[in-house]
């Protein structure tokens, strides 16, 4: 093993990776250079500490201290994601790579022994970014997603999953239910940046992550008649624009009500032209809440409101509630002097392993704008060394005796 | 001269010409195969008439009775356009040619012999749906497009016009301000479809068209800031999408209470995903007023509302009125039984013409919802008739004297 490395020296050595010049912001997409790069760097942090290194049946990176095979409860993992969305900051995934890297240096310098051996993982494609489906390392791994289906994806350059798999020399018929990984996974604890200033309100730095909230997306279509913007008087018009605009402040509107999140971030318009009334425009709605019920009744009132304009919504896609392991959750708080316990809107892999029946937790930290998934994304250098302290602690509760 | 064709007759020649089988719209677009299609069947017709056909700098199509060269004056041009916009309608365009035809027929039918040459013209790429440029036929001929943009516009393919032109054995070089050609329009009438429903309203199936509206192009640019949109509370967010639909409606309110026209056709969102908050939007406004002060007070009230979510509104491009000669216009007025005269938020060749001086009227013909643009664009069979019969009236009269 290598003298403890420093947060910044983990951190320095993959700042540049992926990051686009003009932007600052990061393009690290499953299977690219910059992905394999990121894999390639993480290969080489867990070689020098001396953990075994073992890719599952998706291409997951898991680096174990002590053999998981030979744990009748499977070991403690921890880890995130070293993948970006386009354009994405620096903390959301890595953060919780490093602090999981960082957390064993600490515990090896305290002379820690684990009685269970401890993982670190790096999950492939957790952005979904290049192919479009989120989390597609853990869905795949836990059945979720088949290996048919993940193996035609396509990215925007119309390459599929499985070449793109190949090109990295992947062979993507070996991709698919992986049991025997996800054995080894006795618990785990996935840190990561919070996405939203739940922490700054509460003036703390580190907070226990219980839940991922419901939610959904919703296919809004308004319809219209495409007509001559320069003739047409207002009160002849149907035009399909105003529908989308009255359906996008409904939204707003909606999530007001009941405390929710609902966003509308992508909108697609015909014809589309400068001087053309709009003959339809559909709307792709992004709905998220603590509930259920207040989810339901975010997307019933945006359905009435836009309903108005003819407009007809369609549900593209309904995730429930996913809970954390209840006990898992109350030992981090009380290992972490009494941390904060709170839900997240974002979906994880920590969200995809809790539903195959892995006791799960999460620990957010600190993030002081609430900014994610753009180059603004931050975390203050000292809840950054907390988040490690922190998990520091849990790993060594967890791993401290045999249970 | 073969036997005078039925309205029908020349209707149903062009009937499928550049129609798309799915939408029954047109896709007439400059120098297609479609386009010269249509252009070839206008040379037949003229032909068939032993009218003189002469193509002119740009490539417009002019057809004489009688010679315009020999006539001080010169001639009496009518006409109009004969290429549509994406998936266009029926008669936007081929109604002025047809109803042109059709009435030299009936001048010759009632042994009416022309004191002053009488032609009609075929206008290339009115509509602009290829390269951007409406109007771009009159627009070069009178220099108001020079003839060095004019060969260098791209269409969507990237296909210069120059080249465009050159596969339809048109040389490029030749291009350019074509005073012989203008000298030789004494007056000219435009008889179109009319592209609202004026008409309907006063009950009248024909009027006269005495001004093109002012008109103007916006670019609108709301500010936002990236972010989740499954984790970051709605009072964190700087959502330009929000911004953007507030502008929208406000683009509807301002017009409202100026009397004018305000559109809103094309959105572009950045980043356009559908987790992602928007870092930015831009909407392009469509805007006209029957007058400049209307029109600038409608553009000054969407500035400032939208200036409330940070909004830069940029003119594009800006059209005074353009006035038609009032001689003509009350001429054409009393010839046709007191008919209506209205103005037209539309753009014309012949808005283009008058600009160059040449005196200028419109003949618009009733259309029953007022629809343009699109495949549901509709004239009633005795409304074009009586369209007919309305311009051979009206040239009749003015190529009835030396003058």
């Amino acid at each position: 093993m290598t003298q403890a490395a420093t947060f910044e020296q983990l951190w320095s050595a993959i700042a540049d990776i992926g990051r686009d010049p003009t932007t600052g912001g990061y393009r690290r997409f499953a299977w690219t250079e910059a992905d394999l790069r990121m894999r390639e760097w993480f290969s080489g942090e867990c070689a020098s500490r001396g953990l075994d290194l073992i890719e599952d049946r998706m291409g997951n990176q898991w680096a174990w201290w002590g053999d998981p095979d030979s744990s009748p409860t499977g070991g403690v993992a921890t880890g995130s994601h070293l993948d970006s969305v386009p354009d994405g900051g620096a903390f959301d995934g890595p953060l919780g790579v490093v602090s999981a890297l960082l957390a064993i240096d600490r515990l090896r310098s305290d002379g820690f022994t684990p009685q269970r051996p401890i993982g670190v993982v790096n999950f492939v494609d957790e952005e979904g970014a290049r192919f479009g489906v989120s989390c597609a390392g853990s869905r795949v791994i836990t059945g979720v997603l088949s290996p048919d289906r993940a193996r035609a994806l396509r990215d925007a350059d119309g390459i599929t999953m499985a070449d793109a798999m190949r090109a990295a020399r992947r062979p993507p018929e070996q991709l698919g239910p992986d049991p025997e990984a996800l054995g080894r996974i006795g618990s785990f604890i996935e840190l990561h940046v919070e996405q939203g200033r739940g922490l700054v309100e509460l003036g703390r730095a580190i907070a226990v992550g219980n839940r991922i909230w419901p939610h959904g997306r919703w296919r809004i279509e308004i319809p219209g008649e495409a007509n001559h913007a320069g003739t047409t008087m207002l009160s002849d018009r149907r035009d399909a624009v105003i529908g989308c605009a009255r359906a996008v402040l409904a939204a707003r509107t909606a999530a007001e009500a009941h405390g929710s999140l609902a966003t509308i971030g992508k909108i697609n318009i015909q014809p589309g032209g400068v001087n053309a009334i709009a003959s339809s425009a559909t709307a792709w709605l992004d709905a998220r809440a603590a509930d259920e019920p207040a989810l339901r009744a975010t997307v019933a009132q945006i359905e009435n409101e836009a309903g108005g304009s003819g407009a007809v919504v369609t549900e593209e896609s309904w995730t429930p509630q996913t809970a954390f392991d209840d006990a898992l959750v109350s030992r981090l708080a009380s290992l972490l002097d009494g941390a904060p316990v709170m839900g997240t809107g974002a979906g994880h892999d920590a969200g995809i392993l809790a539903n195959a029946g892995v006791p799960v937790a999460m620990i957010f930290v600190r993030n002081p704008t609430g900014v994610s998934h753009s180059p603004a994304e931050w975390a203050e250098p000292e809840d950054c060394l907390a988040g490690v302290a922190a998990l520091a602690t849990v790993l060594a509760d967890l791993a401290g005796a045999q249970q």
